[in-house]
This record gives C-alpha cells, sequence and structure tokens, in this order.
C-alpha cells in the first residue's frame, strides 16, 4: 500500500427536502454574496431554482444568477462567471446542477482569484493557490464533482479537455444532495452517469499496487451496489432508496473513499476525452463504450485485476484460467451497460466513422508519450484500443 | 435510507514516516502552542514522543507534557489536562496514542472552554459548543477515535462509563497514521482492536433501516478486509501492508463511511462498557465475549441481518434457514475470534462469576429502559444476552 492522505471535508447533506437548508448553509460557511451557476431549463422548469433562490432570501444572502451552462462545459462560460464574480463581489459560488455546472463554477473559482487566464491551471502553467468557496446543490448523479476536488473544462478554440486536480482548494465546503431531484432524469442520462461513476472506481481499482485489500473490498462493494441498484432505478425511476443509494455511490467513487494508497490509471477517462470534445457526446456514454475495449486489451497485456474485478464483482467461477475468467466479466460488464441502453461500441455512439488517427495524436498530444498506469499505453496501444471499440 | 449527514473533516496523512510531518501539521492547522498527550511507557521507550517533540521543535511550536493516561481512560487526567491548558494557554491538544488518549485529549479540548464540569456533556446536561483543536498521532488501530467525534470516558467515583458525540466540534483537525508505529503492538491488543474496528461497523450494519444496500456492501467489504489482514497481522506482526489494511479499516469503521443512512444499533457496545468499567477489562476483549451473545440472542428475535451477514461476510451457503445460516455464520465469527486469541465467555475473560444482576441494573441505569435499536432490548432481554456469554 502507498502513502496517501485521504481528505474530504465536504459536509455532505443527504436526503429529501434537503434543498430547503442551502440558505442556512451558505451561511454557516460564511456566504456573503452568492452567484448561483447552473444549466439549462431544468433547474428553472422543476422549480427546484426557485426553491433554491428562496432558501438564499430566507437566509439573507444576496445573489446573482449565472445560467446556461452546457454539458462538457466550455472556458468561454468560465471568462464569463469571473467577470460577473469580480463585478458583483461573490464570494461564493453555488452550483445548482450536475457536473458539469459544478466543474464551471469551481473554474470560475479559481479563476476570479487568479490574475493570469484560468485556463493556466488546466495546461499546468500555474498552481491554484486559492479559490472562492463552492457548494453545490446536486441534480446528477455521476461526475463525482460534488464531493471531489477536481474540475474538466474544454478550450473550445483549441478543443482540448482537460482536467485539474486541486483537492486542497476546491472542494464543495458542503454539497446538498435530494434523490428526488433525480426522479425526472431522463433514463438515458441516468445510465451515462452509472458508467461515470463505475469508471471512477475502476480507473482506481485497476493498479499494479499490492496488497490494497481494504481498497479492493471498497471498490468492489460499491460498484455492485452501483449494478444493483442501477437496474432498479431504471425499472422504477421515482424508486427513492434506489435513487439514494446510487446518488450516494456517485460520491463516493469519487471524493477520494475508493482506491486509498493504490496508483491509479485514468487512462479510459483520457480515451474518452478525446472522443467527447470532437463528437460532443455524453462523457458517460464515451465511457461504456471505451472502459469495455480498454479490459479488453488488458486481458491480452496485464490480465490479473481484471480477473479478480470478475470473480469478486460479477461472480465469475474461477476456473483458474484468467484470461477466460476476465472475458467473462467483461462480456457480463457489457450485458449491463446494454441493458440499462448504453453503447458499446462507435457505432451505437453515433459515431460512425471516428477519425482513430486524430484521437490517438489528440490523446498524445495532450496527456504525452504515455497514458495511463496499469499499462503505460503508448500510441500504437492507444490505437488498439479504439479499434477494439469499432 | 434515512436522511444522513456525512462530514468526516479530518486530513488524514498514513504512511511511513508521517510522524516526521507532524509539527508541520499542526502550524498548518493553526496552532501556536500545543499540549502532547500520551499514555503509559511504550511512547516513551519506542522514541515515538521524542521523534514528535522534535517535529514540534523544527516547526516553532511549543509544547507541554501530559503523560499516564490509562486504559479505559478516567476523569481525573482530563480535569488535570483541563487545568494544564488553561494555565498554559494551550490551543490544540496533540493525542499520541490510542483510543484511550485521544477520547482524553477531547474530553480535555471540550472542557478547557467550558465554565461548568465537563462531565455534564457526558450525561446530557450541556452540549459542546466549541472545543481547542484536537489532533492525533495513532499508535492503536481500534477505537476510530482518529476519525470521529466522539470519547467514551469513565467518570471513577461513580463507575459510569459513558460517550459523547459532538461531530462537529471534536473531530481531530488531522490525524497521522503510521503503520510501521503498530509493528511491536502485542498480539492481544492487535487482535482487541480488531474486535473494536469490527463491532463499530457490525453496530451500525445491524439495522433495522431497509433498502441501504451501499451502506451494507461497504460494511460487508470493510468486514471482509479486517478479518483477511487480521489473520496475515497475527503472523507476521511485521507485515506492513498488512498493518496498514488494517489501520485504515480502523478508521473508516468509525468516521461514518459504513452505515450511512442507517438507524444504529450500539447496545453491543454499552452491554460491554459496563464490564469492563467494573472488571478493567480491555474494551475490544469485552466485545469479543458480548457481540456474539448478542448475535445469537438475536437469531430468535430479528434474524434477517445477522442471516445476511452470515452469507456476505463469512460464505455461509444460503440454505433458506435464516436461523441455521446465521448460526452458522456466529460460529465461524466466534472461531474466528478464538483463532486470534479473543476471548468468547466471561471465564475466558477472566470474569469467573460475573455480577450479572449489577451489570444489569448499571446498564440500564446509565441508557434506560430500552437499549439499542435492532432490537430494543429490557432488563430481562440484557440479562438473557450477559448469561448467554457466560
Amino acid at each position: 500500500m502507498n502513502n496517501f492522505i485521504f481528505y474530504s471535508p465536504t459536509e455532505f447533506v443527504f436526503g429529501k427536502d434537503t434543498e430547503a437548508q442551502t440558505g442556512t448553509l451558505a451561511r454557516k460557511y460564511g456566504a456573503r454574496r452568492v452567484m448561483v451557476v447552473y444549466g439549462g431549463g431544468s433547474a428553472v422548469r422543476s422549480g427546484l431554482l426557485e426553491r433554491v433562490e428562496r432558501s438564499l432570501r430566507e437566509a439573507d444572502i444576496p445573489y446573482c444568477l449565472l445560467g446556461g451552462v452546457l454539458p462538457n462545459p466550455i472556458d468561454t462560460k468560465v471568462y464569463e462567471g469571473i467577470e460577473v464574480c469580480r463585478k458583483e463581489k461573490v464570494d461564493m459560488l453555488l452550483a445548482v446542477g450536475g457536473g458539469s455546472v459544478i466543474d464551471t463554477a469551481k473554474a470560475i473559482a479559481a479563476g476570479v482569484l487568479y490574475d493570469g487566464d484560468f485556463w493556466d491551471f488546466y495546461v499546468g502553467k500555474a498552481v491554484v493557490e486559492k479559490a472562492l468557496k463552492v457548494a453545490v446543490v446536486l441534480t446528477i448523479p455521476a461526475a463525482g464533482s460534488e464531493g471531489s476536488g477536481n474540475t474538466v473544462i474544454t478550450k473550445s478554440d483549441t478543443l482540448q479537455k482537460l482536467s485539474l486536480r486541486a483537492p486542497g482548494v476546491l472542494r464543495p465546503v458542503f454539497s446538498v444532495m435530494n434523490p428526488e431531484l433525480t426522479y425526472t432524469l431522463p433514463p438515458f442520462q441516468t445510465a451515462c452517469g452509472v458508467a461515470d461513476m463505475m469508471a471512477h472506481i475502476m480507473e482506481r481499482y485497476f493498479t499494479n499496487t499490492k496488497e490494497v485489500e481494504i481498497s479492493d473490498r471498497l471498490c468492489e462493494g460499491t460498484l455492485m451496489a452501483i449494478i444493483e441498484e442501477a437496474i432498479k432505478v431504471m425499472k422504477e425511476p421515482r424508486n427513492y432508496d434506489a435513487r439514494a443509494n446510487l446518488m450516494w455511490c456517485g460520491t463516493i467513487a469519487h471524493n477520494g473513499t475508493c482506491g486509498v494508497g493504490c496508483e491509479e490509471d485514468w487512462a479510459s477517462h483520457f480515451l474518452e476525452h478525446e472522443i467527447s470534445v470532437i463528437y460532443n457526446v455524453t462523457h458517460g456514454a464515451g465511457l461504456s463504450v471505451i472502459f469495455p475495449a480498454w479490459m479488453t486489451w488488458m486481458t491480452e497485456h496485464n490480465v490479473e485485476k481484471i480477473a479478480q474485478y470478475a470473480v469478486r464483482v460479477w461472480g465469475v467461477p474461477d476456473s483458474g484460467d484468467p484470461k477466460a475468467v476476465a472475458l467473462e466479466g467483461i462480456s457480463r460488464l457489457k450485458e449491463f451497460f446494454s441493458s440499462i441502453g448504453l453503447p458499446l461500441t462507435f457505432k451505437e455512439l453515433g459515431v460512425e466513422h471516428p477519425d482513430i488517427d486524430l484521437l490517438v495524436s489528440n490523446l498524445h498530444r495532450n496527456k504525452g508519450e504515455f497514458v495511463g498506469n496499469y499499462v503505460k499505453l503508448t500510441p500504437k496501444d492507444s490505437k488498439e484500443i479504439y479499434q477494439l471499440a469499432l
């Protein structure tokens, strides 16, 4: 087991009607002027935005609004938000939405207190040393951004989709999580969230770090819970308990609970980012295409942990042939993804003729000669994995 | 799933040589004058105390010392510590030790800023609203106090062993956890720690709250990891990875990761506290006697979750007869406890003739007419459970 720091200071306030506490929580965490960041119309249509605003008014906290964050969020909205925050002297960003909204709020929070271009943080030209406080009212269990210090933004002119990790400063101070808010998510978006949270765990689980039994068990247990609850949610979208279990799984998948003491991988995420940045697909759908392809490739190159996953998560009998066991596990994962409506190939993703050479060259331009850790992928390897997803 | 708050703001700095960071961490968290609290001679003999003091000196943090905390810690040491803290104007308590030391430090931290008797907090006469900061260098994985807001203290004149929960103010700001510090723990103390951390999980796992799959899976996974790693540690006390896995299990068993959204039980802990306060046995050893007795009694009164535990944690085949399945699970737990040197009966605990009527009457005097939640125990029930442990 490697040395590690576990630090998850976010206060998660979880359950029915919890959005009514938003104003009180913002006050508790010292907000004097809030900017509420949100996306498209669903937060407005559902009445959630109005309830959150009411809660802020009841707590006597002045606020301004920044709507219109798109999925796969882009830099232009961040620049807009930074400007408004400076003008309005905002000291807390309140993200009402899913990962795109939260990630945009984090980027703004870091950018407001920085003299240069916020994009410097994403390309590694500067380190985030301070940021405005970020808080969350979560509406989509998927990205785990409500409990992480990470943010992913796309630079619209260069088509770079890059992630930034600044857990010391960018973790939300509080996250309000009401599973009822997820009742009306379209089935496809629910399923994409499932793929995303499973991927967050698997990026940590597939590691060469030995003797990490507690990490393995937490990862496996969370994956098993996600699978079981996702099946229920797809059948009964208004099943509170299933929605609640799934929502909490999404958080612990990414707040550091899973994968302590392990070298993490993240190749599948990076392989996917290149797809969504060019073809504008939903991140989770891209992952349900890429992750099984990555795992299949791994059965030839580093099979051990894939086989353990098959046995412990999917209950594949351990026949003593790790490759066969692993392939059976992958087959069950694909069956599961398919059963909840997720694509398994580029074609099913709606990308009939992906430009694989472009994907590979962008990937290694952005991430360097080698990508990932479980096996350090060369451009030749990345190409083979993309091809397995055709 | 019930509404819940998950809030675990402690920064856990985990791994080899991490105690050298103590001074830097104390400075990061604003300490200006520290009181180092410790127990008997082992922290001195091992050189740990000297290394921690050096780290504080290197960070230019003045400190004073309070040694001599006993297992099953008592109020008199708390009063002593409060007095010293006030005189020396201490603003951070640094506990170097296990649960007794940490719990004493927390009691002092709360008491210093309170005008009345700190014991008021434990008997529910007052609520802890503020406290000095507490930090930890952990030497015994067992109590989980390094990640919890709880403390248990015994009032020496009335023989009341009572717990206090104040998660908003008493959670350590940081906990330094070096598994190497546990290499020299005597086997019996290691085993008692194992029973304690398993009990912390089982107190949460045995619940009537339905549809808590993610909580169940996290509890089961952590229990399985503890069992596997404990067996290794008993055989190879200097196996770093096994010690590391076990140490982290002890933390997540009690920092709130396990049991989110569940009504918790805690009857077994309360049944045990009455034993250790009268017979001064080690808490974990008392638990290894009481918990199987409590579970055995439950097979007659609320078998469902005990049977699930047997199947999922111990791999007992599900025969369709929950009572038989549950009893087989309990039998495997007892076999495991026995194999690592833990007692299973009062006699093995060294208490030949326990005064069960006294235990029962003290228990219900301290905890009220009913104890626990999985089944609300009456004095008659408590007596039957104690008798099952004879």
